[in-house]
């Protein structure tokens, strides 16, 4: 039962419908009675977004991402703003930055842009860490909020989460398939992300008896040239196989294996995360993960439709990733 | 003299002078006449941003590019996003496609958004052959537009532009000093940049005496894959090196080379564009184009700031470019 149901059993126009839920005065009490009868009797309760949706709506929706100039955050922008438009809304563009003070101000900064809707693009607004995430669940209280992997339980947030735990876990269960111990994870981030990736990757270790370890876990910026340096600093760490969590990381592998003269995927073996275009501009081309960014958008996209229809939506939405097997692993 | 200077030396505020400017009541006549004076004397006339910046200013900047998912635009869009927030703007971004009935109906429909100034993002907005640029032309009647990388010859249109021209030819001739005869001019667009780069590579050729071959000009899909398969269907075409319009063609040569067994620099020089990530992610890693897509930004939001405080400023900069010399080339 949504808004439209109650306009056609009311016999009026969802714009009546919404002026009622909207309490405004130019409606007439008695189709104003009708109107709240047929949603008694139908036990309709209008939604908050619905409730904001008046005819005072801008028919904005507000993005924020750190920085949209990252590929994957680009391709999420861009897909939402297009397909957004197609509904008749418009996007207003925050980038934050990383920083939790910087996050916290471009959320609030927007809010004052008479926006109908938030979108949060990247799992960095889920929490880093001790990171306080009070700031988003208080937008909640006033519009909805869309996150795009990322999750935070409360009312009114709505979060579509690609399964990077599972994409990880199947991914280092084939390494060890193929004959791995020493996997060696490259991170950038302890975003939601990230940190799902890490749990995936320790709990397939712990599954086939292989110790976790310390030294295996490696954080550095997300740069081709710094990964390959840094990896040179630590020259004497051994490993024969890498699970990184952005594909310029693994290129980053890539160059590091290629100026020591160690055979990719022979010597060792490399996973990368995305399926960006840097996954099939290096050589070899990497083995990746399909994050699958355009259909969590396009879940969030019918799950706003969806509410602003005055339907009830899932909060949380988990969509499978897909391990693309090119030329730097042996399965 | 602009309206720091008028408000100081009529002894009033800023806001004051933008009142008398957009012929606010809420001024009175004394103040107005005071105002106006001082702006006779100094033969000061606000420009048309300043006459829209009124108290009514939203303080939004409209950003349109074709498609905010390739590289160049995503990283124009974050600079200047940044930067005009870092002046108290917000931004509105539409990406408008590639064709032409809907980059003209972008434009009109951002229009009615109450921006204080327009940006177009990518050399796609000046007009490809015969195509007609006077919806543009109509919306800097209204606010200024700024034009990155896109020239227009108009009132209220300000282009900042690389000197892609100046840039193809110096790459042109330092491949015919290196002994390069048959250089594959590859493209994939016909934009006001691409057909900079174009004269660039045909006036460096006949500088040095090299005919201008038709069949050495291929025009193709910017995608690596696409690309590389592309080439095999001209597999009987003789060339010696090449220079793409975009990193992505480039790679796509690299790949269709190594596919060959053909040995580069060595057999083929290779000249890529924009220094992407791509370029570094390649092997051999690219010699390729900067094209100063920031500069280009810091440059247009710097006219764009003078333009607001009341100066005159320039229509068109010309930015130059830097040729990053790497591993694909012998020079």
């Amino acid at each position: 039962m949504n808004i439209y149901d109650i306009a056609k059993l009311a016999d009026v126009s969802i714009a009546t419908v919404s002026r009622v839920v909207n309490d405004s005065p130019k409606v007439s009490e008695k189709t104003k009675e009708k109107v709240l009868a047929v949603m008694e009797e139908n036990h309709y309760t209008p939604n908050v977004f619905a409730r904001g949706l008046g005819l005072n709506s801008m028919k904005t929706v507000g993005l924020v991402c750190p920085d949209v100039a990252d590929a994957y955050m680009a391709n999420a922008v861009a897909y939402l703003e297009k397909n957004l438009r197609g509904y008749g809304y418009d996007c207003i563009l925050y980038c934050s930055g990383y920083e939790e003070e910087d996050k916290r101000q471009a959320v609030e900064l927007i809010l004052n842009k008479r926006i109908d809707a938030l979108v949060l693009v990247g799992s960095n607004y889920a929490g880093e860490g001790d990171e306080d995430v009070t700031y988003i669940k208080d937008v909640a209280k006033q519009i909805p909020v869309f996150m795009i992997n990322g999750y935070i339980e409360d009312d009114n947030i709505y979060c579509t989460i690609a399964d990077d735990y599972q994409a990880v876990y199947d991914a280092t269960e084939e390494l060890i398939f193929s004959g791995r111990q020493r996997i060696l994870f490259l991170s950038n981030s302890h975003s939601f992300s990230a940190r799902q990736k890490l749990k995936g990757y320790e709990d397939a270790l712990t599954t086939y008896k292989i110790p976790v370890r310390e030294e295996l876990k490696l954080y550095m910026e997300n740069s081709i040239h710094t990964t390959r340096d840094e990896l040179f600093l630590h020259r004497n760490l051994e490993f024969d196989s890498v699970i990184a969590t952005e594909d310029g990381l693994a290129v980053g592998v890539l160059k590091y294996a290629r100026a020591r003269g160690i055979d990719v995927p022979g010597e060792i073996s490399v996973v990368g995360y995305n399926n960006s275009e840097l996954s099939i501009s290096c050589e070899p081309e990497l083995t990746t993960v399909d994050a699958r960014g355009e259909i969590l958008c396009r879940t969030a996209i019918d799950s706003m439709m969806a509410l602003l229809g005055g339907e009830t939506i899932k909060k949380k939405t988990t969509i499978k990733c897909h391990l693309i097997k090119r030329n730097t692993t042996d399965f």
